[in-house]
């Protein structure tokens, strides 16, 4: 995707990239130009610091957050910046991605994390929200998110099809 | 709150008010005209559809909504419109709002739904999740957020005050 | 199965039917005349509406309703329309179905899903409530129910067949 | 509500009829005559297979069980008879209903009990659950039922009413 | 095991048996005589209540029961019998035994079910507790008991052998 | 109660003797003679070994353990004596009594407690099923507790009585 | 407590005081000098930062923290630090704490934090710890730590007391 | 590693060691002596005392205990020693972990145990852990484990890597 990103994806670590790209291929889809990265809130907090404190500077208008665990990523960002941040819980081994969703979702008044469905689903998710985000103010892009959510309607058969 | 509302707060029943105002709250401290309705999505919906198929044109740029237990409201209202939904889960009696959480959270691809914590801070949330959308085009109230922001880390105290 | 179908199976996604045909199975043991179909809460809400509004007309006397995680058709089509809905939480991939079952389950006063075990039982006893329901005006299908649960009576051996 | 009882309201004590009397409140809203009686699978099991066997045989088209804990008379009485039974899981105290909720509805594949939400809500809705059963053959009580949907969604104010 | 069997091992259906054969084999161990049947609560209540009722005349001390999803077999059994009863939560397909477990042992005050863990090392368990039930006036099999627990303290290694 | 006990009650801390004084009233009501004391794993390790080691020497011939949280008291008892051990989980403040659930019933191969529900309803059926392992050998007793269970099917009442 | 600090003790907000306050009393009993601050993970990441850093230089030899809901303070302390970091979940409303537990323990390899109880007694605990931790080089406090373990064995009744 | 071992690396049986090997792995990259042993709070109860009781004598200064299930091994070793502890749920097969998380984590005010996360993290953690408490008098130590979160931040990529 060519042009200045507007969305920042960014993941704990390299384990979290099958999840966060399908975030990256909605947003591909949708021709919403982002740059990945990885961001570890625990291993690299200096790099989290001067990202979230940077991404406005930086040209982002919303960041993806996707983390597994005790995941603090997303709520860490949301604390240095006032652009919206989209959480994605990524799943987790012993415990699925429950402690995820709740270390992302249960964020104190003040600090607001939106948060998608765990997993893959979930971070498909976080890149069409952020391009309904987005698409506000964009109405070529919000023409293009119609015709996705159309063709996705489209896309739906009238019966399910046994197998043989 | 004056101005045609940006924003719709809408719950599945008056008994969500009393979390739901907390956004409400939010967004008359951050000056974002809203507009704030009972939609039940198990009890009227037509309503619903009415609302979801409607918001774009009504004006709203964001939808807020709230509901508990099995709760179907956000996600309905994002099937139906593709601005981007806010989800709050309110607090359930039996489950303490587990139920409304997973029922909020764990949408399918295709449909986002960004869910806030569970309860009045998820509620208070979603109103700053709101304003921090819109204020990606809205410069004066980019300035807004932050000075709320500001105030919200001036206010914490130094040392905790052991009571008396 | 000949004969108007008495019974609408409907589920959210193509993925849902190895699970949902369990439903199909029973009704064909008995002899319940049944419709299958896709419909998307999500992704096709017209769909949805229109196929709930117009059930009863169509002849269905009961409805059978499959969705996992943020599971929302069963309480949907239950919003509109007064015939019996039963509900099947598919069991899905972080949460093993819980998500589905909070989803369809925990339904506000006034709208009622009778909600089975998440997975293909819950789907195959979907299946047999609805021949349970039916069966309370026709005799014959009554007779048909009875045999076949005494016949599953009779296949529980007597005693644990050692491996060999 | 007189007439020949339809529906039979069971409970495993007296202590769940402060749950259960929403679905017999719900009944006589809807003119339909029921029984309700203290079955305990526990304490009284001889009544449990007397009134599950012979529940046909008293004309009961449906029945209504709430129980709480190791919530077993649901699928206890269901095992013993081909009516429709309707699973209430009455709130407990440790665990608010979740041991109550997963003793009803798990059931396994060939006895089907279909389940409603714990505590006051799930008992409601059993009541209309079983009217709408019964309404499949009963079109006086199909348009009664009709009339209480529709007073159920005119009654839904059009916004929140604050606290004053 | 030659004897009249003092232990009764009974189970949902066919597919307890990799579970519960742990039982059985720990009785072999001791020499401790049992039976093992299949009792389906769901499928062969009329099996139920005749077991139940005549466990005491046959000739059986302690009744092992294993059970998964919504296990009512073990609570049923201890309801119509006062013999002691040992509940083994079969690992369910969605929930892995926790709907079994809560299904099991949250058993109402009047009516005890003593609850072992979740699969193998829970049937493992009933095997031994119904051992040591027997052992109290049995001094033989309590020296086997010890004999047995002894050698299994000796069977735990000094220090862990690293995989080569 | 007179007479050597045979029943000892044990319980980590005196804030659990509200939950298993329920143990000693069914014990009382039983004519059996118990023991009731605090051992605490944790704050009494060495009182813990002793009582353990001691109890058979006592004439003890089964032991009630209830404690709440990380609770360790049954399992570490069973693992000092072959007599059968009886957990009770009492009702934690945070979690309602799951951690002391799991913590006592998930016991590895090998050393078994048998486990009764959360809380006073728990600790009456420890009282119960202690007395039903010793009416094995006891005909008086057993007829006792035949009887109690009898009186307790009396108790339960035909139908549930309005509030008024 | 005089002397310099070697332990500080942080919390998110003036709300987890009233738990956070265990810890310290804990403290006080051992004669250890602590400081207390308010540190928001959310509202002050500034302080945070500059807390996590300069702890080591402080002259801080272990860190206590205690947070609720998605807590990250603990974990966002032990990316910033190498000294040992104990993390106190507080008892949150609607969670009861199950968040703030998750949330801080399941942190990823490479980043400690040492967890205690939820609530008060793990802030109690978090305390002990610290003491432990320190008293490994201190002969005086491992005396004085000894000394309190030996008085919390002897407070230890043997028998419980009948409320009168 | 040579030297006297400072760390015991215990655990409940020789399955835990594929999880706690991640601790000894650790320790050997911050050459850290340890001992590694196999002590059963179940099956080994006296070995358990033995080694609690003489752990301080045998030089040790922190205990890391590995369990799974009802894990009673870390904080029955945290009675009976005034040494600080660490606990590791080892991940369980039906709850994966959940059951021992809380049998270790939840301990009474009095006997605190550092718990980290589910699994073969945690055991990394405790390590690391272990390691942090031993630098805060061993500036040696502290180098090398500075020297080691340093370069666990250098190794942290830039940007995602895609699959090819």
């Amino acid at each position: 995707m060519t042009g200045t990103p507007r969305v920042a994806i960014i993941m704990g670590s390299q384990s979290d990239w099958p999840t966060m790209q399908r975030a990256a291929e909605m947003l591909d889809k949708l021709e919403v130009a982002y740059d990945a990265r990885i961001v570890s809130a625990h291993r690299t907090p200096d790099r989290l610091v001067a990202f979230a404190k940077g991404a406005e500077d930086e040209g982002f208008k919303v960041v993806i957050a996707g983390a597994g665990g005790a995941a603090h990523l997303p709520g860490m960002v949301a604390a240095m910046t006032h652009l919206p941040v989209l959480g994605v819980p990524v799943q987790s081994r012993a415990l699925s991605g429950q402690d995820s969703l709740l270390s992302i979702v249960q964020m104190p008044a003040g600090i607001p994390v939106g948060t998608l469905a765990i997993g893959e689903a979930g971070a498909a998710n976080a890149g069409l929200m952020a391009a309904a985000i987005l698409a506000i103010t964009d109405p070529a892009l919000a023409d293009r998110l119609k015709a996705l959510r159309a063709a996705q309607t489209e896309a739906v058969a009238e019966r399910p099809v046994p197998a043989t």
